[in-house]
């Protein structure tokens, strides 16, 4: 059995997790609630020049653990698919200015485009990514979406699929982000665990938990014990294959986002100690 | 490529599509549009006599398909699985006496019960079912659902956990139900439903589309042609892989039950002969 989590040193929290509140709010209550490390949002550098927030995350006792989100690779037009490299590229400025070692890449998927061109269209964006990223320190992680995305947000739908990808394109500046509330229905789950980290590719963990019923497809997510994934398990199999990072809260949620975000991240805490 | 469809004799539709409709008026609509199947949920022969009811379904030119549906295994209790079980017993009586030599199961899930433990439950709750089915003439087809109903609604999430299970439990009485909603996501379909046709438990094929946005878990589905699913591709696939049984149309939809029945089954028939 997988031993119970003590402290909050390897707790990270999303940024869009306490969605209400800015870059500086969210380091400031993050650092004094003794949490590790903040994964932050592109939409929260908007305004803000990335060195200085990476500052401030230091100054604050802070590890920036990775930048969300690249990827959004594959579209119709060729012109939509080199905008979307370009943004992926100013993405690797952000996270190394930022001082963010990840950028965790929602490959992207369209309704327009057959899903075995989209995977074509995703792994070219990423070759075309990948050396910037190298240059800069900055590694990219496929992060498998739950097939419920696979018409608009990913093509890569299953832990298998990242690490075939992985492969095929055999980076030293790739790897994968395990999300239990992606993968944790699949059987082949454990296994590819394992196959992810004997290939030293698993670089990210996030967790969160799956509602019953789940009202909405995108911002319905609940938080460590209220739902059925066996996250504890999981954390488990991930640990095993030597992976030793932070524990990534990201939680979309209309409901949580609408309660007090100090009340909010005090049960984060809770629930990650227990449930975790 | 794949050839179109020609005519409307090997379209099925679900009694659940439209909604709406009784059992007797979905017979009497689905005949008078030359449709040449019916899938018969159970509730809708809540109050009637099943032999009754098979009766109109041959006398309209009609073939009896399909049950809708058996399955529901996974419980916490040994007496919820029993009861389930009885269930599935009184399923196959339903069957034989409406005359449609299949049940389509949807074998269960629950937050409650760890996926592995469910598809135990769900292994022995087909086994304590098949002899029954087999001395009745009736087939049973595992369907798997979509990795989003694997909280709640079925364990079984990949034609390959389908496929492995058949193969497990290896009865003349068993098969598998193809549902492009559930599957289209799959990078391994093509080779499973292969496989499944191989095997000769490709009993059945159900059709309709996957929309952009989906707002509703459950009751959103699209119309074929209306959404992303590449169905004309998939029905080439289990075409050759033997498959020459009919092309069931099970669409659940708020929208569309909400419109006139009338004109919502003359555009399945377009949908069908056009988009499939």
């Amino acid at each position: 059995m997988t031993e119970p989590i003590r402290d909050t040193s390897k707790l990270c929290v999303h940024t869009i997790t306490t969605k209400p509140w800015s870059i500086e709010e969210a380091i400031d209550n993050y650092a004094q609630a003794g949490i590790g490390g903040i994964t932050v949002w592109r939409q929260w550098l908007e305004g803000r020049n990335p060195i200085h927030v990476g500052k401030h995350i230091r100054e604050s006792g802070l590890t920036a653990v990775s930048l969300c989100r690249g990827g959004f690779f594959p579209a119709s037009a060729q012109s939509e698919r080199q905008q979307a490299i370009d943004d992926n590229l100013r993405a690797v400025d952000e996270a190394a200015a930022l001082g963010a070692p990840l950028i965790v890449l929602v490959c992207g998927a369209s309704p327009d485009v057959p899903l075995p061109e989209a995977r074509k269209h995703i792994q070219a964006g990423i070759e075309a990514v990948l050396p910037y990223a190298g240059a800069n320190k900055v590694k990219l992680a496929i992060e498998p979406l739950h097939p419920m995305y696979a018409d608009s947000r990913s093509a890569i739908n299953t832990l298998k699929q990242a690490n075939d990808l992985c492969a095929a394109i055999n980076s030293p500046a790739l790897g994968v982000a395990v999300d239990v509330y992606h993968l944790w229905w699949d059987p082949n789950l454990e296994q590819e665990i394992k196959r992810c980290g004997a290939s030293g590719r698993l670089d990210a963990f996030h967790i969160c938990d799956w509602l019953t019923p789940t009202t909405d497809m995108l911002n319905d997510r609940g938080l460590m014990g209220e739902g059925c994934i066996p996250i504890r398990q999981i954390r488990g199999w991930v640990e095993a294959a030597g992976f030793t990072g932070f524990n990534e809260v990201e939680i979309f949620s209309n409901h949580h986002w609408a309660a007090d975000q100090h009340d909010f991240l005090n049960k984060i805490i809770h629930a990650y100690l227990n449930n975790s």
